[in-house]
């Protein structure tokens, strides 16, 4: 931050745009969260684990690698990969969300730091992405399928236009406009004098649609549609990995590497909110249907596959050996905000709030210093968080998911005073209404452990508001308005709207009935077939074998109808609901010692004998000793 | 075959090695397979595929880059990877194999031709890989961990001994010879002024001990040894992929690649026949109980993992999502072929008819001309065979172990005149026994359609024969001796001897129980509970759609007290036995639909309906219309 242009408030973020979108968001700017679960995650997140990741920017030689490319320092570019910039750029962009909460001198010197040793290896062209630079110089824009320069340009763009939003200035803006600037002179149609390509990663396309909100300038909005339309028509030579084995508006499958297919539909759906073509939103439900129909994880994580960090075919979805990126999850949570901006419909929340605290929020320990690229729902206790990675996309991107989480909250309506409540935790928003009024709402809540969500809301005359209840609420959610009980249960599958001329300080009572569940899988999954996951409202929970000593996990039955005990345990692992159960344990027959295979019948197992079990959630595990863990329970 | 060099008949193989192996091989030019179920596809090979495989080598350049790096054309290296040299050794060592049975002139040409184009491509020095020619001169030797050099020299080397054993031309072999004198006298102990090395992917380990038993040279199995005991000690900065990760002798698990990994342990049995070594021994059993009790398919496929070929952890044993290689098996084929000649014990002979019938042969199509890479245990009908692979070790592959199948059914006690039968087959042998003695015995049987073996042992004098009870035959086999039943059953776990003055023409029948029968899966592997796998004598079994209308393979349930109908079906697939049962359908609900989770109690599935199962045999699957197959299907 410049000294000469000090931040003075929350800078208001054009809303004149997305005339295809229902609903508006509310800036980050005016949310803030107060509560006991996620606000001392992301307290962590800015005073520590941000200062952590840039000390590792700088000693990987990432940073320098913008030095060495403005001639300042004289070192061989460093890293193993084309896109490192992208994780100085993804860093600060968290950075830059992290100042209204954390506007610390030592975090501002880091950003204008980066700032500066950005702009200054910007080429007088525009470009810009150190590795592409001396001897490399002449390979730019020769790989768009594996280089990744289109993405780490997006990544660039978007921390600028972050860092332009929280403090009002364009000193990174500038120098990301110059390289769109670049772009849009370099690619297009041929009939335009201009170059063919799409990304071999996608992630600008989001970027430029953003740029186009926030400077006006349709080229970007334009530029954004071309990458998405050259998709699938043997430009780059991809296949299914880049999604580029068939044109956008035909894919029917979440196919190839899992980042880049919801970036690509994150970008999709920005595209669609600005031109509101029915083909391109007809090919995101599509999309939508298949990812969540049939290669989701209850976490909400996806992409399953090892082998090139992927989608796999439908329904694979194995346990032990689940890929599920760190980095997929916040792209799948990027993608259902949108869609939920786009229609309105809460199923995108329901789907985001799963995927934030049960496959988002276990890539980073509780001490917020180390992090999981994948993220297994079944470990032997040899799968440990990791300080950094020679490809780090994942750590910079959980910090900037955490220090934007705010702006995930709430939403308006993009004609009348209607706000939309996505996620619940103790706090308040200031939202301004479409006719300029701003409304003042306040959430009392325990939530994610307890379930009661008191709203209250200041603000005079017509004004509506959306509680959201969550589709695991199947039996239905109380409403009490001034204390007022609605006689009838609220169900899942939309917002409950109340309109009417409201009286400042009114107040309404969510009661969503917090109780832990049993959840079985489709029958279509192999690994599945007769077992059970648990849940307690949003959160997954698992078993850990510290938690679980004498047997081994594997060998636990569950009985369908036991009940549950519920205990909070303010001492553990940062304070969380235990759930613990009488089950049994059924160890295989010393038959089954040397062997694998055994003609039937076979004496599987010894007479089962009690056991107790112990549940934690899921976002917790891997936090104490190493050892066995595990999400889906044998049931009967 | 040179025209002045015909061969005369077999060459004995010297059988003054080995020490510490209690059995010696029967070579195969000593055996004849004579069945409806080997033979015809054996003939197949000889005669069709062993010809489209040499067009394959032509058309690909693989034996133009001989004759680029002999001069003789000018074009660049053609394919993707430095070990394309080995696909051609493969292939002559195949067709070496088949020339005893199949002295074809325009074979005899294809092997002459091709042993001259490699003969003129060795380097002076002896070194030879068409690689590191010309321009990569430079780099020979210098990436042993990734470039592959010895382990095509040790394909190389064990083309010239196949050659050399069946027609008693040293051509091939004085090139082998010249190239491994290039190996000893490079790689070793810096103390001796050499190199020190070992190879990434292990394969010349038991070519120089072969080559020695061959030779006589005590040179290459010193410089065997070395490469074993240099492996994991850093040379080559391998890690578990490249089974470098520590010391051999050290080593419990198998891990990495899977080729790699058993193509080691075969290595390693041939240097534990000629050494006797305990702790290398130690190693192998260790290894060997991993792989057989913790990572083996119920196919006798090995390697679970796509992401790198490997194996994977204990139990890891997806079934859709397995990898199980070809090459894979057939290197187990080899592993298990060694350790039984070590110590005689028929658990390995066990193991190696398993994988041969069920995780071999599924590798090749059923006309000879298209192949699987990967051996899945359940598909949606997308996996097809190919004609071939850019990396196309797995052709030529199966094409040698068929043409040296005959190779694997006989061995004989090193001291005494016992004979061990590992396999059965129609056919026929001429075992040379340890006095001299040459004793004719006649296998006359239907297997593995049929139960019953009937072996005729034309010999004087004393003679014993070891007739290997299946471990699948739990319920034990029984034995006529000239007529005479034995009264008590054999059990599996030993072969069953006959000491006794034979006459001429004395006749034993074996009679195995060859029924349909479940097997159930150690609990412990995540994707097999509550499932069953169908077998019949050696041969697994699967379902395929094609045979299955109407319904979800995934959605059957086969009730485990049923009773299998078994119907010989000449006109299909070559003539199989197919099994069929009536079981039941049971689809998931609607409810299912549009979800993939749900809470607990769900109406899973809909009213079970009739259904009528049939299964053919593992080996003859996707031969047909593509469609869904399974091996392992849920079980009440």
């Amino acid at each position: 931050m410049p000294e000469q242009d000090p931040p003075t408030g929350p800078v208001v973020v054009e809303t004149t745009h997305s005339p295809h979108a229902r609903l508006r968001p509310v800036p980050l700017t005016d949310v803030r969260i107060a509560d006991r679960f996620w606000e001392p995650r992301r307290a962590i997140n800015r005073e520590q684990t941000l200062a952590a990741q840039y000390r590792h920017l700088e000693e990987t030689g990432r940073i320098d690698n913008f030095r060495r490319a403005a001639g300042k320092v004289d070192k061989p570019f460093q890293g193993l990969y084309p896109f490192n910039d992208s994780d100085v750029y993804k860093w600060l962009e968290a950075a830059a969300w992290s100042l209204p909460e954390y506007p610390d001198p030592g975090m501002l010197r880091m950003i204008e730091t980066t700032i500066s040793e950005i702009a200054d290896a910007q080429e007088p062209d525009g470009y810009l992405n150190t590795y592409f630079t001396f001897e490399r110089a002449p390979e730019r824009w020769t790989n768009l399928k594996d280089k990744h320069e289109l993405y780490c340009a997006g990544h660039l763009i978007q921390a600028a236009i972050a860092h332009h939003r929280v403090t009002g200035s364009d000193r990174l803006l500038c120098v990301g406009r110059r390289f769109a600037d670049h772009i849009c002179e370099t690619f297009g149609r041929e009939v335009e004098g201009k170059r063919p390509g799409t990304p071999g990663h996608e992630e600008i396309e989001m970027a430029l649609v953003e740029l186009y909100r926030t400077t006006g300038d349709q080229r970007y909005f334009d530029q954004a549609r071309y990458f998405i339309d050259s998709r699938g028509h043997g430009l780059i030579g991809g296949g299914e990995y880049h999604q580029d084995h068939r044109p956008v508006r035909e894919q029917e499958r979440m196919t190839g590497h899992a980042v880049r297919h919801v970036y690509l539909c994150s970008g999709i759906a920005d595209v669609v909110a600005e031109s509101g073509e029915p083909a391109l939103r007809g090919a995101l439900d599509n999309l939508w249907a298949n990812m969540t129909r049939k290669q989701l994880y209850v976490s909400g994580g996806i992409g399953s596959r090892h082998d090139g960090e992927a989608f796999g075919r439908d329904y694979e979805l194995p346990n032990e050996r689940s890929y599920t990126e760190t980095c997929a999850a916040i792209g799948s949570v990027m993608w259902s905000w949108r869609m939920g901006q786009l229609d309105g419909h809460p199923r995108y929340a329901d789907v985001m709030e799963t995927t934030l605290y049960n496959a988002v929020l276990p890539g980073l320990s509780l001490d917020g210093g180390t992090y999981f690229y994948e993220n297994p729902l079944a470990d032997d206790g040899t799968h440990r968080r990791q300080p950094w990675f020679g490809c780090a996309c994942c750590p910079p991107n959980v910090a900037r998911m955490l220090a934007s989480l705010p702006g995930y909250f709430y939403s308006v309506d993009k004609e009348k005073p209607l706000v939309h409540v996505h996620l619940y935790a103790e706090g308040e928003a200031f939202v301004t209404l479409p006719d300029g009024r701003t409304a003042h709402i306040i959430q009392h809540t325990d939530y994610p452990w307890g379930g009661i969500v008191e709203v209250t809301v200041n603000v005079e005359g017509p004004f509506g508001i959306g509680l959201r209840v969550p589709d695991w609420c199947e039996e239905g959610a109380r409403i009490l308005i001034n204390g007022n009980a609605d006689p009838e249960p609220y169900l899942p599958g939309d917002y409950q709207f109340e309109n009417e001329a409201w009286r400042p300080g009114a107040r309404i009572m969510l009661i969503l009935p917090l109780r832990p569940r049993l959840v079985e899988c489709h029958p279509h999954v192999a690994e599945n077939t007769g077992k059970v996951a648990l849940m307690r409202g949003p959160l997954l929970y698992c078993f850990e074998e510290t938690d679980n000593p004498g047997f081994d996990l594997r060998d636990a039955t569950v009985n369908r109808a036991a009940v549950w005990r519920e205990s909070y345990r303010k001492e553990l692992l940062g304070g969380i609901v235990t759930l613990t159960v009488d089950a049994e344990v059924t160890p295989p027959s010393e038959a089954w010692e040397d062997r694998l295979y055994r003609t039937v019948p076979v004496a599987g197992a010894l007479e089962p004998r009690p056991a107790f079990l112990t549940a934690i959630p899921y976002y917790a595990w891997a936090n104490r000793e190493p050892g066995r863990m595990a999400v889906w329970m044998r049931a009967r």
